[in-house]
């Protein structure tokens, strides 16, 4: 629910609005725009009262009208934060005009291999180092990551390099620790509805990506990041990285392009595509990435291995150097006619 | 089954392959390529003697190698037909490094709609003008289009406006009906496995357009277009239109931007893409129009209609005739940085 | 929209309201009931005139109330008819408590193969024969059937065994010559939208059974359903054969259980399953076919092949003859505590 | 890798052979038959060794042949342990020819409502009562569940009415303390690739009940269950909860039948079907839970509330206790018919 204030309405009429509000154990949420207050209420409102409240609220000085929010998310959605939420970390801006661009192995393997992806990043252009330390695998018997080791390795190349960092924390009681070394965290999509890691990686206040579940609806996605602006952490990402595929066939999941005009529509976030797994294979990662610039993309995550062939883990649908290179030369070509910057 | 030829192999050598394929009563197709002759058999081999007939071609005078078809479909793949297919139909070349834009709407309604449809195709600089006249509607209960009459005022405002007209034919008595009227046969996603729809659309050699259905994998769709070739029409336009979604809350389907590289590469024929149902929502049309060339579309197929709300079918997702010249504009300047024009 | 009459309600009255609906050009069904009669509404009424009709139509004497249906079909729904449709194929009557099972080979190869299946058939104690003669395949280079001659064998050993007979259709010129040769159309998955077809097949009054598309909806495949009944044909069987499966590494559908409760439900047509194509797999076909029964089918269809290996097509998911006897032993035992008999 | 010994060989050979296996730094996996004994090598085995170390092993005295493994699974395939795995839980027997039905609310609310639920399971004849304490809820708005303090009232009423309990942990941290109050932890359908939960999960050699995800595939949910086998917890019971559905029209989810008899047949882990996710509205869970005996589950999981439409969550498809209560008798006697008893 929003009560929408009218355009003269007084500082005495607002705090009444917030205390009716708050009588009634709700949370009263100021939302500033251009020429008139709204206050949001980003609760869970009993069904029993809310055609009561809303009467209540609407009777009241100054209000001009009440409006029912359409949608099971509220602090993620537009009708409740107009504007595109930006936020800096380290320097990089995002949600602004600049594409940011993450790049890096899948795993941290070693020193060498990382500060060898770290090179290679930054003269590409990017922005943002990625390598996985606690590593979700499918099969028990597949390489499980370097954990604190690979952190370590991750923070060091990070810092010599210049480049923001960003990792996965797959359990609540790790995400100190990884908050330690990593500048941004990462939730996984095998990860999007572990509950107690959201609630967790909401109270830390550290910068999150969230990944979408591979069959997770946009509803589902966004009640996910909701979990995490619930418990008063604004600085999200939320990164679309395919869906379930019809076939394996010839990749391994289904981008799903629609998500991103959909996403920058309903919510304020950024919205970060990965074509890596989107695709699954290197040699359609291009493609992927420049169609999700041209749909409204504000970053990609891209895996890149300095050698794909000798990779621990997602080989297949790693860029080399050169290919980096070579594509982010043509995402500035594109970035130039959709109104963005690399 | 390609068997590719020696570079100094001799004309008489040749024929000696050809000659004996044929002498199993398989089919022999000539495949030229720069250097060197190869010569497929694009039917199916018994498997009890796929073996010996290897043995037998691979020790012939002039042989290089034998090689075995990785994919189910032949004629259609690129392991057959290595450079890209083009064709032209009345002065439109397909296939080639012009994007060409289909657009209007989804069903004929009147001479008048058509005729002011089909201006504004032509103002915003597209080539082709949509319109069916047969539809396939989900319920009994929906209109179910103009038929002939539709088709009448279809090739009366094309031939008016200068512009390539295309139209769906839903069954196989009426391919020769619709082909005397439009310039393009539309097979739709629900008869994408249609299969005497497609042996008579073959035979006609007339331009066909094959949409893929809706929970089609790849390879199913490229055996419903191989179809078309074995019935010795190549001029095929391979069209994606979005897959069956993980939930319809926000978009009807899930474009499968994937598809657009993958078929690229695996097969010679153009690619169409249709964000028009792919998102089913004309406000994400624009997006996904966009994402579609940056992934390597040869073209668009664009639901358009002068008055969108007062449309008898599609008209959520149809864009207005201002909208169309925007996005046109916004195409030629993508179009630009990534070597194709409009 | 239906009309419900009050308990009292003379002939005269219920004249009237029929007058009044027809009045408006729309049809007017009867629908006897235990102790009042109904007039349901089984067209499409234009938006702008449901109140105003909805509203003159409550005012009229003897009529109780006006129900709005909820869903998009109406014929083959229950709101429109209560019981369940029963109805006879020479002696087999469909519908009532006695499963039906219908079993035979996937295509029509040969005299003597059916006519050994015919016996196998009859034997199990099955009361239909299958046989396909014209096959929908997805590559051109598969085995297409023996089309009509095909038709003249299963029409020949069915008449022998004492067995009713039921092959696919596939395009609506060919509806007649097949409804010549055997006692039930099949219309299959693959063309579950291909409307012409339905309108033929709905023309032609012959018994229809239906097969749900591989990712057709409740309510598209009751809309397909409608386009029969729509066009005056009433023997309808609704048929279960697997829905598209997240992957294809153990079989090659997702039988829909839940869909046989919910037809079942929503709709007064027989439910049909076929766990030979929900599997793909002989050896999971028995598990699935008792599982039907127990979720509430009204009968199977089952393929079996006197020599599975030999088999032109669909030989991996073919019982034996001893294997299908096996099978109807069990589904006795399972009848008899589920309240049917086979 | 399996080595299989001929009948005849000696404790001396097998010997040799473990030791063989251990020198790699491989586990042997003993694996006792009828006449022969096997020896499996659970472990990864790095592709450059493999085809050296099957060669000497092959070479080894006693040995009759080296058999590679089809699957990416090891622990929880029949390949490794031929028999049904049972296990016992408080004199529960769970993979033996008994069904067991859990049943219970989808939420522990209060100890009235537990107990009533309690003596309503137990007087139908079921023999474990669920109830969540710790709930994963799509939004952070939902009832989240009473936490210990609903562990404790679990507890308290399982005793009480004699009933074996199971509650669901989200993180690893907890699943000590949920552990200490209830006999079977469940990992549910979102957490089942939460890794770090499953290495805990499996590390407590605890009983576990691990769900399917909704977009698993049977390799993906069979890894899953291979984490907790490989950290030595081999009392696992998998559960078939419904897979994502093509629309959510009429139910919540798919319950995919087809995988009752794939994992009954390629593991030897006892099966557990949930209707009530399955269909996620109540009406339809007799149907799916019957369908689910007859396709060859060893038991069931069943939401049912004393009071359902007052419940905090999952309250649609959680069954009356009279509605529980006749479905007992229905399942018992079809139990009667395919050879197990309830």
């Amino acid at each position: 629910m929003i009560v929408v204030m009218s355009v003269s309405a007084s500082e005495a009429e607002i705090e009444q609005v917030v205390s009716a509000i708050e009588a009634k154990s709700l949370k009263a949420l100021m939302m500033p725009g251009g020429e008139r207050v709204a206050i949001g209420i980003p609760s869970a409102i009993p069904p029993e009262i809310r055609e009561g409240l809303a009467q209540e609220l609407g009777a009241l000085s100054g209000v001009d009208h009440v409006a029912h929010v359409s949608r099971p998310y509220k602090l993620v959605s537009r009708e409740f934060h107009r504007a595109d939420t930006t936020f800096e970390v380290r320097g990089v801006l995002f949600g602004g005009s600049r594409l940011h661009i993450m790049a890096g192995p899948c795993a941290v393997e070693s020193y060498e291999q990382m500060s060898e992806a770290a090179r290679a990043v930054k003269e590409a252009g990017a922005t943002v180092l990625r390598g996985g330390a606690f590593k979700p695998r499918t099969s028990p018997y597949s390489f499980q990551g370097l954990q604190e080791e690979g952190l370590k390795i991750l923070k060091q190349v990070g810092v010599d390099a210049g480049l923001v960092t960003i990792s996965e924390v797959m359990q609540p009681d790790l995400v100190e620790l990884v908050g330690s070394y990593v500048d941004i965290l990462q939730i996984g999509a095998r990860n999007m509805q572990n509950f107690p890691l959201l609630v967790e990686a909401g109270r830390s206040g550290l910068p999150v990506m969230l990944k979408r579940g591979p069959s997770a609806t946009i509803d589902e996605f966004l009640l996910a990041a909701e979990y995490l602006l619930h418990h008063d952490n604004h600085q999200v990402l939320l990164c679309e990285r395919g869906v379930h595929p019809l076939d394996r066939a010839y990749t391994r999941n289904t981008l799903d392009i629609n998500a991103v005009p959909v996403l920058k529509e309903v919510s304020h976030l950024p919205v970060i595509v990965d074509p890596s797994h989107g695709a699954g294979v290197s040699r359609y990662v291009p493609a992927l990435a420049l169609a999700a610039v041209a749909a409204g993309a504000d970053g990609l995550m891209i895996e890149m291995h300095p050698h794909p062939k000798a990779a621990l883990s997602d080989g297949a649908q790693s860029l080399k150097p050169e290919q980096l290179q070579e594509l982010m030369q043509r995402l500035r070509r594109l970035a130039s006619v959709v109104g963005r910057d690399v």
